[in-house]
């Protein structure tokens, strides 16, 4: 019999932060692609479109009018999931017709005001007021919500309708279930192992170096071992840090989104998902459908596989290269 | 304060086969549609074309021609992810770097000679023959393996790859995250309730009526009260069934798919699910991204406002209406 190699052997891997198994075979990789193929990205957005409603002095649906901002504004969704006052569907009900209150708040927050820039390809210094703005975001609805959801939809095959650079911010009166889940696993790491989950987990991937996307400092960025998405990365800083606003200046230069609990937690760490679509190239998507809706997770490359993909990527953002 | 109304107060409803909330937000349903809109499914695909492998008499990727098949047809999948013989990836485990053995089998099956034909187009005489096939496929793979998952990915939306109809099945000698967790809900509640799950909420919706789509002496289609994709529907026979093979004569000729396991189960009930991607129409997608990856699913229309749109869709085709 072969010794295993999991490039080669499929194999469950355990994901620590969601007390569940992913399948990965990585000799799938080896069929042809026969499925649907994706638009490229649009690569003409205007840098300023009067009717897109996130656009510097635009009026959007509620008749509103944008201020000429100049860098982050911010503005309460006009379709919210969300809203503060919804009534409570009461509480007497059977085991298996169950319902609770759920009130909120949703946010969009414009990045820029180009309509044709991306965070990556914002200066530094202007990267630092949209993590700024989170902190005091999380802050703010902190002190009111027990849990703030920053996030991005990027991109029109991530459902994001609207090409401006833009994050939403949902703040809810309730731990969703993926919150409730990390947060349930970290407290049982930490009580059973006696280092923080995503401490332990930052230092180990560190020495290993072997899923080691980019590093500095302060940060590390891996394909976790035990992720999903082919190139899911997840960010982690080097230290223990509980929100996104305990971050120092220096942090704060050189980080993304986090997340926010209302309780002292010695086991939580900061961290951020990035979960994108790819599987082999720009225009062609991993599908996660029948078998992982119905089954389990499937992915046809290992993590360290992606890893090594992403490293060799180079510096330079692929817009920079074509002028 | 206004009374609780759901199709206007957002809430969270239980899922007691996952043991986790949704998001009902069905006011979100007002806002106009501006994001990605999807090609409209395909109507030209030829009735037999020799280059598309599933097709009778075509050659398939590793060579073997397809016998001339009139009914329905099996083989092994050419890029299978689960394969029987996979080495073991050993056990002497970090805690944050966990991985086990996965070993399986991967086939597909085609249900009809014809590539431009579905299974709501088939006979029903047809019909049965897959269900058959099915049946007999729970107790061959059942036999050797811990869960044997059918599923159909159908259109280019959700993945799949080739028009001919036809569905997969995976069998493996572990038991899938989903499984594990309907296994264990289930289990729990029989435990405490002294009823099968899924037998007592049949019963009860077929009371209520709220959430039926179709029903008949054997079988109930309903929008699930916890239903996390806008249209998706549960299909639940009316009696105790523990697994596919169980199914009588007069079962069979008015079912679908179904799961297996290994052990005497008598609080486990046979069920099928259908995840729908559409969200308004069939070019408006439900899209399950950032808040629903990074922290809750969420729904844009009640389980109730599906079922009523779902039933009053008449009975007859699209496909047979235009001609
Ligand atoms: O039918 P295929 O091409 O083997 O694969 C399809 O279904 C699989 C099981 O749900 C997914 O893992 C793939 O991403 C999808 O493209
Ligand atoms: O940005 P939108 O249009 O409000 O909405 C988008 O993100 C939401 C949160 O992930 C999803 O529920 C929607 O399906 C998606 O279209």
């Amino acid at each position: 019999k072969p010794t295993f190699d999991p490039k080669e052997h499929q194999h469950l891997r355990y994901n620590p932060l969601r007390d569940s198994w992913v399948l990965v075979s990585a000799h799938r990789m080896k069929r042809p692609w026969k499925g649907q193929v994706e638009k490229p990205p649009e690569d003409n957005t205007p840098r300023h479109d009067p009717n897109n409603p996130l656009c510097p002095g635009s009026v959007r649906a509620n008749g509103e009018v944008n201020p000429e901002y100049d860098s982050t504004f911010m503005f309460d969704n006009d379709f919210p999931a969300l809203q503060p006052d919804a009534p409570d569907p009461g509480s007497d009900h059977h085991p298996l017709f169950q319902s609770k209150a759920a009130r909120g708040v949703c946010k969009v927050m414009c990045f820029h005001p180009w309509s044709d820039i991306t965070l990556p390809l914002m200066q530094p210094a202007e990267i630092r007021k949209v993590i700024d703005k989170w902190a005091d975001l999380i802050v703010e609805l902190g002190a009111e919500y027990t849990w703030v959801q920053i996030f991005e939809n990027k991109g029109a095959m991530m459902g994001c309708s609207n090409p401006h650079p833009h994050c939403q911010v949902w703040a809810s009166n309730f731990l969703p279930n993926e919150a409730a889940l990390a947060e349930r696993c970290q407290r049982d790491f930490l009580q059973k192992h006696g280092e923080p989950l995503l401490v332990q987990y930052a230092r180990m991937e560190a020495q290993a170096q072997e899923r080691v996307v980019v590093e500095n400092e302060h940060w590390l960025v891996v394909v976790p071992y035990w992720a999903t998405w082919p190139f899911q990365t997840l960010l982690l800083p080097r230290r223990h840090v509980f929100r996104l606003p305990d971050l120092t200046a220096q942090e704060r230069d050189r980080a993304p989104t986090g997340s926010h609990l209302q309780e002292d937690m010695s086991h939580w760490q900061l961290h951020a998902h990035y979960y994108p679509p790819l599987l082999r190239s720009a225009t062609i998507r991993k599908f996660m459908v029948g078998y992982e809706m119905l089954a389990n997770e499937q992915r046809d490359l290992t993590p360290e596989q992606a890893a090594d993909q992403l490293r060799k990527l180079g510096e330079e953002h692929y817009k920079m290269k074509k002028t």
